[in-house]
């Protein structure tokens, strides 16, 4: 791929300088588009040390309104980065509708330094390929313009470049340890980044090697970014696809909730000597779970009035306060919907070692999203692959990944909305709402059965809980956890 | 301070199990209280190593909704929070209103370490006293409910605790190198804890100090915890106080808006060498700052049309993308509005060496806030020593801070917005609000003189940029930043 340079005719050169002041003020007349079609931009600088990364970024934010961008420089990941999946902190920086993002390197630098310092290879590579094109994919189906420039020098020119840094105090500071290793192994390094960007060149998100010792580079780097956004701008607004092959994903087989039987039940004193039981074991696994450094994702989805609080609160007890955190999600912030429905997610997710309880979570996008027309169609129907990917991610960075539907039937839910209504203290839970939502029982089955089917997967299965009987359905939850914890823990102490 | 417990009296001691029972389910309907009168609540629990104090934050949550709190557990700073203030940290954490946020150790666990092992004392120590009695008043005067904890155990007994825990290998990791080294200069540590209780036991957030060794304890801080939250329940939507002596800072003074001559002019041949010639400036001084870990705050402000990005946009050009950002302020976001109104910007300030430039600010506080009546007059009112207070905070962290006041008249306003409304490629830029706002000037021009008189001080001074002719604004806002600069490297490098 580093040799696939297209470099200009000599005639053109020429006219260089005039053109690129044309694509300049193009850029500029272009941002204002952008702000108003509320298009996400990410452009990618990748390239060898000293090919010019910083001021190539430097050159093109000149033509763009300062409030408009951000640049981000990735360094090695921090302690507390290194504690999270490997595209965490690219997720999390992702801008909002109508902004600019400059990583100035990022997820290819760092898988470049994995593969060449840290072994990266076999297995943890592909898997590392199919995370980086996921993530791409996931991008620009959203509506994210994603723009990616390797600028490529020769070891000769490399050379040259860091002698000149070197020999100043002003300037030596600026070549780091990894960037001597980098030219000392040259060959490797281009042999490594070949095979990389061999294997990330999708369609949607495309690499465009620009040679950073020519003068035309500049030219080169405007002409192909000012068209991506024209090219950008024109497809706004239009349908996005939706090839959600689900068959790629290990799928559960999972009941239609209308088969499922809800007669379970546990009488009080029984409960109470089995809640004491699990959440003792819980709280034991908890600090296992703690001290081994598994991250556990949990998801509470259920109808309304189905018990999911009371039930959170069971498992919640049992857990060391400083190593779980429950996330109740409502509707989305501004700041939120404008960016991938998933950031506000990926933002969420624990440490490892820490727990997270979502009450409620990502899958909103095919229950309520779907249901009131908050997405467009393509969107939710490409969302379970989405979801399905997001959990991909969490299960091979090693966490344990569990999520309940809290199930009861139309008449229990009716009886638990009329009790509501007629207790004081409890009226506060029950709103104009829910009353809207139950109406809707129906269309919601469809759409639960559905998410059931199509997310329920081997790493991250669902479970339904009976809730009829809320104390079947915490003591069910418990075992459920307890189990998987148990599982995780195999082997590792 | 660590003597003032008081031990119940025997006679009370068999009623204890009945009264913690009914202060817990008190506990319960005030939470719901708490949600629907929207009134945030920090609980700080500090106490020594084996006092129990994450057992007594897991006793208080079980009678907590889920969805409602959150634990904080504090560890020694991450390299990432050592970049940054002090309080850092502790402001980013602050709960949103209706919910409670538990600190298990917090802001005094950390100056307790910094006096006992990096040797905090004299004037920097009295800074810190003064820093988290300023915290704290501004969390309970801006609604915040503060309560402290401070779980006590003599020696003995923490001797007895940690020997037992140490005993067992899936004990002894809980105590840390930290908590040894407490337990060995038991004494010194006391002696510390006794001076730092003793300095910052304020009304509005006073410590209470529990016997962690007798059974009691959970009584007492069962019940001074319902009684903190009744009596704040009972305060809430009345107005608040506001006592601002504005004279504790130094004041610089300033001229009335009226008064500010708008005549300069700069040619556009001589501007053109001498932008380019301080941005040469800049640029150099940019670079050696961020090798000093100098971080800066610039503050834009200023009328509508008179040139801000303009500006920010000559200055962002002599900088290096990988070490500033442009934050445009906008009204505040849901998650933002139910917080502190500090919390925003707490949470944009530079990491040492990079500079921040606020596109409008804080300072909205005291202008558009106080004018559209979107705070109280006790809000706006009490914010000009809040907003001091807050750039003292950066300035004794080592920050640059530098205000602009982007100043123009009514008639050179008028031409701008005419010409934006008749240029069809600059109509985005004026809106009804731009004009509705344009009515309310004099109203404006006293908030904002107000503004200036009070809150220019010597380390964060207001500077009026007469920008009639954008040209001189530019140059003179780059000296100005230039001067700055150079000032805070001397003696440095």
């Amino acid at each position: 791929m580093l040799e696939k340079l297209t470099p200009l005719a000599e005639s053109e050169k020429s006219l260089v300088k005039a053109e690129v002041a044309a694509l300049k003020s193009r850029l500029t007349s272009q941002q204002q588009q952008i702000k108003q079609a509320k298009l996400p931009v990410i452009i990618l600088i990748e390239g060898w040390g000293a090919a010019g990364k910083g001021s190539l970024i430097s050159d093109i934010i000149l033509n763009i309104d300062p409030r408009s961008f951000t640049v981000r420089s990735i360094s090695p990941p921090t302690l507390e980065e290194s504690r999270r999946p490997f595209l965490w902190r690219y997720f999390k920086e992702i801008p909002e509708a109508g902004q600019f993002l400059f990583f100035d390197s990022g997820w290819y630098g760092e898988t470049i330094q994995n593969v060449m310092c840290d072994g990266l290879d076999g297995k943890a590579y592909r898997r590392r390929i199919d995370s980086i094109n996921a993530f791409e994919r996931q991008l620009t189906d959203n509506g994210y313009l994603v723009v990616k420039f390797f600028i490529h020098i020769p070891k000769k020119i490399q050379d040259e470049r860091f002698e000149k840094l070197l020999d100043s105090e002003n300037t030596e500071w600026r070549i780091s340890k990894a960037d001597k290793r980098e030219n000392r192994h040259y060959k490797e390094y281009a042999a490594a980044w070949d095979k990389l960007l061999d294997l990330t060149s999708p369609a949607y998100a495309p690499w465009h090697v620009i040679d950073g010792s020519e003068r035309t580079k500049r030219l080169q780097v405007y002409r192909i970014l000012t068209d991506a956004i024209a090219s950008a701008l024109e497809k706004q607004g239009q349908p996005r696809q939706c090839d959600a092959p689900a068959e790629e994903f290990p799928l559960l087989a999972m009941p239609k909730l209308a088969s499922v039987s809800l007669d379970q039940q546990v009488d009080e004193a029984d409960y109470r000597v089995r809640l004491k039981e699990a959440q003792t074991r819980l709280k034991d696994l908890h600090n296992r779970i703690y001290r081994q450094k598994i991250p556990v994702v949990i998801v509470y989805e259920g109808w309304d009035a189905a018990g999911k609080g009371g039930n959170i609160k069971r498992v919640a007890a049992a857990l060391d306060p400083r190593g779980y955190e429950v996330v109740p999600i409502a509707s989305p912030d501004k700041h939120e919907i404008s960016r991938h429905y998933l950031w506000r997610f990926w933002n969420r997710i624990p440490k490892t070692g820490h727990i997270t309880i979502f009450d409620r979570s990502w899958y909103g996008r095919v229950m309520v999203e779907r249901l009131e027309g908050f997405c467009t169609e393509a969107d939710w129907k490409r969302a379970y692959r989405e979801m399905n990917e997001f959990e991909q991610e969490l299960h091979n960075w090693g966490a344990v990944i569990l999520k309940f539907w809290i199930h009861i039937d139309k008449d229990t839910q009716l009886e638990r909305f009329n009790e509501r209504q007629n207790t004081p203290e409890k009226r506060w839970k029950i709103t104009d709402e829910d009353w809207r939502n139950r109406e809707k029982w129906d269309l919601y089955e469809v759409a639960v059965d559905e998410m059931l089917q199509k997310t329920s997967t081997a790493y991250a299965p669902w479970h339904i809980i009976e809730s009829k009987d809320k104390r079947y359905a915490r003591l069910k939850v418990l075992h459920i956890l307890i189990d998987a914890l148990e599982e995780a823990l195999k082997g590792r102490e």
